[in-house]
């Protein structure tokens, strides 16, 4: 997303005390940065009492400040917060809860604050466990900020030379093969490449550690992967002794609608499983959950402890968030949303030549942008532009994508039919606006 | 900490489902457990309605549940919390004043969510800056959990190899000199092993990026290190091209009583200063403050992003603890009850062979126990006693130090004089029962 560094209008001396505070690097969303001050549901409101269609946060998981997740954190910390060196009945309810969603053998948690710290644990219990140094990964993931985490998220180090512990292998898109591949045999071609990393990791003496892959793919754009890759995939990494951790931090606790965990659209439960984002609808809490015979013999010999993690007001707005998502039905709602909301982004599809794909599932779609749909040049400065304008008629959508040209929706659950009707007009003016020669 | 296997009392059922949920693993304070429900300034209750003069915790530095934090917590939550890619008055406002209580050049920052990853991101930002990789510790420090912030603490790795890039140096601690070194020319002896890291970082070809040090070496057990050696260690580094990174995540926040962050007491001012733990008085928000010229150049490469970090919650929790220590006057209390607290410490010490030492500044204080005061044996066993001991008399106290022989007392700010007295009956009590013969 473009940062703005020329101030505007009534937020420009905010930005300036911003910008020498926490420097220019710090990202920003629009040319126009926009100043919010109010939350509620799925709308945002600026400091001019503006109110914005909130189509992209996925934080506020359950909408933005939902009174019952306020409420269950304002009781309890007006109750108790520390940390999990006393017993607590709070984390025992909700880890038992949240476990109760995995499938067998899933069943054990470790607690942090955020998905980084999740992934970085789930890499040191990988390391523990095997004994390898090595990890796979797909070729433009994110999947935190720590050095480690870091290290194992392609895109972020996709112009910096990459540790030689860490693998990168495309994954493959029908909309999109990675270079070189393509046609039917897409899911084979990308299959051997896993194949030759792990062969690669064990001619270094590295070994295979795992490999770790977002359910949904979001950092690639949200491909359709077709069915099988993934359990053929996880097959040869297991088969050389690595785990597979499933990074759900993104596509986890319903939000794919089908399913209330993103690895279920693939066929083979993980070993390990990240979570974070929406978990606490905005409080910082995170998990690692994970197999018995692998962390119990980890916290044994590590003895992992995180002063904030598991505290009693964080697994309140965590146990509220799912007594939201069970009350309010969420799960079934991004799932009528979301196939609404596609079928009338395929409308615009038929109408804007600028849109070459739609897909996703639930409320995590994608719309892929191409400037040519039979070369399917990527179309950055379209994407780009389309966003800014959305900004404009005030409804919030983000990119992703290696090429930053898929219009990413991914809105709080509570996002309903009337809502997706008014992202559809605002995109279809917005659209048509782009393909308009200036 | 000793942790316990075996449940005991009306913890029993509890005790049993978290271990099948986290683990055995999963720190544990005291022989029998404690179950906490509520806390209230310097009282945590436990199930069964009794109350604990806590005089361990330091995240709920204004006191437990402090009211004024609450309110902000909750009120913020009822309106807004989202993430730094929008601006928000409440993170520019609360960074400036944060920013104002160190000396220049420090006044730029980052937020992060546990200390863990404000170490990380000083790591990385050292790293950056430098061009370097090798870091120097102090011998049995603790500053997180990452992978990378476990390669640099010490503790946690010593019975492992230790990555060749991180190389320890011994405190100059008086009352128990590091092996081999003593006498008048103590700090010299460590001085000179801090050039010694340097060049072997140097021949191994890592070079230094930096040395990070607790300012108050909570870790080694707060030792009392002589006047200079924090600044001639600095200097070694400096000139080697490597950066001073302190961590205030224990110290910081007034807690030394005399100074706001601990590095005042060594006077050299740091390139990079890490917070954590007390900063929000348990709501999760840490932060790296760090000169201008190594943050932009490094903000503008990265563009460094926390999802959960700087959020209005946390910058209105943490907001509230500023005022709260200014209203309440807690920096000038920690200092008188430290001192207080430290006067009835040094007549304990006259009444007790087992308290080998007695040091600490404002209400971060060691007690050092012995078994000998002429060989100054570690008494670690009758230490635990006394903690296992000062808990059934409902007085919370830790440990601390290598030889886990240093008692830890290091109460949330409010403790006041008749608290200290209380703390003081307990442990003149309980020192009388560990030094008598079973």
């Amino acid at each position: 997303m473009t940062r703005d560094r020329r101030p505007h209008g009534g937020t420009g001396a905010l930005l300036r005390r911003r910008h020498a505070l926490l420097g220019t690097g710090a990202p920003l969303f629009y040319e126009r940065p926009l100043h919010i001050v109010r939350g509620e549901g799925v709308w945002l409101y600026d400091a001019h009492g503006e109110r914005y269609l909130d189509a992209y946060n996925n934080v506020p998981h359950v909408g933005h400040c939902h009174p019952k997740v306020v409420e269950a954190i304002a009781r309890q910390a007006a109750t108790l917060n520390t940390h999990t060196r006393y017993l607590h009945a709070g984390i025992v309810e909700y880890g038992e809860r949240l476990v109760a969603t995995f499938d067998a053998p899933l069943e054990m948690v470790v607690f942090a604050c955020t998905g980084s710290e999740a992934n970085d644990l789930a890499l040191q219990l990988a390391r523990f466990a095997t004994g390898h140094a090595g990890f796979i990964v797909t070729d433009f993931s994110y999947h935190g900020n720590t050095t480690a985490v870091r290290a194992v998220s392609s895109a972020s180090t996709a112009l910096e030379p990459r540790s030689s512990a860490v693998r990168t292998v495309p994954v493959p898109d029908p909309y999109r093969p990675p270079a070189g591949l393509a046609g039917a045999d897409l899911a084979d071609a990308c299959v051997r490449r896993v194949q030759e990393a792990v062969d690669a990791l064990h001619a270094d003496g590295l070994g295979v550690a795992g490999i770790l892959l977002d359910t949904i793919f979001s950092g690639e754009g949200l491909p359709q992967v077709p069915a099988g890759f993934v359990e053929r995939a996880v097959g040869i990494v297991r088969a050389a002794g690595g785990l597979y951790i499933a990074d759900e931090v993104q596509p986890g606790f319903g939000r794919m609608g089908d399913h209330f965990w993103g690895y279920r659209a693939h066929g083979v439960v993980p070993d390990v499983v990240t979570l974070g984002k929406p978990m606490g609808n905005g409080h910082p809490i995170s998990a690692v959950i994970a197999r018995r015979e692998l962390l119990e013999p980890f916290g044994e010999a590590r003895h992992y402890f995180n002063t904030f993690a598991g505290n009693p007001v964080s697994c309140a707005a965590a146990n509220a968030v799912l007594d939201v998502l069970e009350e309010e039905n969420l799960v079934a709602r991004a799932r009528e949303t979301g196939e609404y909301l596609l079928e009338g982004l395929a409308a615009l599809r038929e109408r804007h030549r600028l849109v070459g794909d739609v897909r996703g599932r639930g409320l995590f779609i994608g719309v892929e942008l191409v400037s040519d749909r039979g070369t399917r040049e990527p179309a950055t400065a379209q994407a780009r532009n389309v966003i800014n304008a959305m900004r404009e008629r005030r409804v919030l959508i983000g990119e992703t994508g290696r090429h930053e040209n898929v219009l990413k929706l991914r809105p709080p659950l509570p996002f309903a039919r009337e809502h997706a009707d008014l992202l559809l007009a605002a995109l279809d003016d917005c659209l048509g606006e782009a393909e308009t020669p200036a």
